[in-house]
């Protein structure tokens, strides 16, 4: 395994998220019966603090810093969840956060950030835009920066989603055949992949048609970037899968799916109609897979709704 | 107390309920805070069965009836959830369920009802109207009435919503000073009082304005009807709370506060944007009562969020 990552590595993060983390629901959708042939739960990170996984792997990562390297701050650079992700991990550890996000961030995304009490520094509209700017930032004030998902703190950290759930489960007496990822940049991947290690999960990576960097990663065996297409599930769209979690996702023998953005939206639908959940489109990917045929009909689900950052007037309004 | 019903009663119940319905969420939402000065619990009947937390009292009560009355069938009248709760406890004990709604219900809970295999039955646009079908019904087919609150089994039922909240914050250490729950018939007040006898818990009501039969029974000593007035919290619109739910507020000491529609609907967003919660009108009301000043900031606060039965989509394209 890449780097020598294992099971362990997750199960150690997790001890030292201990309580920092929330543990979050792990819910039996009987309510999506009808909608799709199979046996559905949900790991509902969509209610982790700040609204969706990526507390857990920013916990951990800045958990693991010097005290010395923490009192430096905190820097990163993200148009969504990390940059909200990153400022909790500052505002629990007591240390500064600069992130460097894009101009046309959406309000909610921009309030959620000042809230926690970060700096933004506003720039251009890419990813390649804002990692510039967050390298600029770096050398002015020679903070940490936090990756969003190439890096083997956070992906165990974000790991830790899928041992609660496997132990859910376990302790409601199921047990499930395949377990349905979304994929940005494959942090939640890579640690879903760590965390099945010596079970018999089928694990399915689900990407945007057009966004899919992952499967032509693994196609091409190596990173492999893309356009990214437009999609509204705007927490998967990377230029390119990270190059630990590729390497993760390559040995644990993953299989990746993509979905439009019609499968994305009626997942979202049914979500918020039949099981009350307020998702974003990223989160709403693995159901969208299941709506549209990816995954055989007699195989038990767990999928993980990775966020519920939305802005629902705003959203629901253009639809 | 009314009829002899105890916290005994709701602990019988919640024996009887067993795994029949969802232990939910209790969640601590710090994300609040900035918007509310309060520390605040949320006890998430949103993600019961059928989305709100009548599942729990039509299970129970039609748990109870013997065999030969459920195979009889059952019959409600319902333009909400208590429809749906109904329908889930006749398809899960194998009976009939006619269901009087409205013939302007929308078109989510009429799929839901559907979706569950019980029959509608349409019946002009009044509470009195489905009523009255409800009787007719019952003359035709000799089936049960499963009143929606003014039912000593019912109360008991939704009276466990509150019991797990309790227990929930005990395992995590916590206490808190009041408990808020929003009322329309009652139920869900009535079940809450008797679960939390014995214990130094305030209760809070919350109706909307002009709805505020319980506030104007407490008031008059009697149960007293209102018009109701339009409000966008459909679920807390009964002409007159129950007679047995009003005795049990009255014995209990309930304090009534009234919340407008401009303030549920901030609690709303609140909920959607710092939350993460699907969150229904009705159930949004007792956040509505903490950000209108109704509750003392130094009071730690456990709200009951009711349910979670929106069409986001048709909802939130109107605001």
């Amino acid at each position: 395994m890449a780097l020598g990552l294992s099971r362990d590595d997750v199960l150690r993060a997790r001890e030292r998220l201990g309580h920092s983390v929330r543990k979050t629901p792990c819910l039996r959708l009987q309510q999506l019966e009808g909608a799709v042939p199979h046996k559905v739960w949900a790991k509902c990170e969509n209610l982790q603090w700040i609204g969706a996984f990526k507390a857990r792997g920013a916990l951990h990562k800045v958990g693991r810093l010097s005290q010395s390297e923490r009192e430096r701050g905190l820097i990163t650079y993200s148009s969504g969840n990390h940059a909200q992700a990153v400022a909790l991990a500052a505002q629990r550890f007591g240390t500064r956060a600069q992130i460097a996000m894009p101009k046309n961030a959406p309000r909610l995304k921009i309030d959620a950030v000042r809230r926690l009490g970060a700096e933004i520094h506003f720039a251009g509209t890419t990813s390649l835009q804002r990692r510039e700017r967050a390298l600029e930032l770096q050398a002015e004030s020679r903070g940490i920066i936090i990756e969003p998902f190439d890096d083997p703190d956070i992906i165990c950290g974000q790991g830790t989603a899928t041992l609660e759930l496997l132990e859910q489960l376990e302790e409601a007496g199921e047990s499930v055949d395949v377990l349905v990822i979304p994929v940005g940049g494959g942090g939640l991947l890579a640690g879903a992949c760590l965390a099945t290690q010596g079970t018999k999960l089928r694990i399915v990576a689900v990407e945007p048609v057009g966004c899919d960097s992952m499967g032509q990663s693994l196609r091409a065996g190596q990173p492999t970037a893309v356009g990214p297409g437009p999609t509204i599930a705007d927490g998967l769209k990377p230029t390119v899968v990270g190059q630990l979690n590729f390497e993760i996702a390559q040995t644990a023998g993953v299989e990746c799916v993509t979905v439009d953005d019609q499968a994305i939206l009626a997942a979202l639908r049914a979500l918020a109609e039949r099981a009350q959940l307020q998702v974003e489109p990223s989160g709403a990917a693995p159901l969208a897979a299941l709506l549209t045929g990816h995954i055989s009909v007699d195989e038990r689900v767990a999928m993980v709704i990775s966020g519920g950052n939305i802005d629902p007037h705003a959203f629901w309004a253009e639809r």
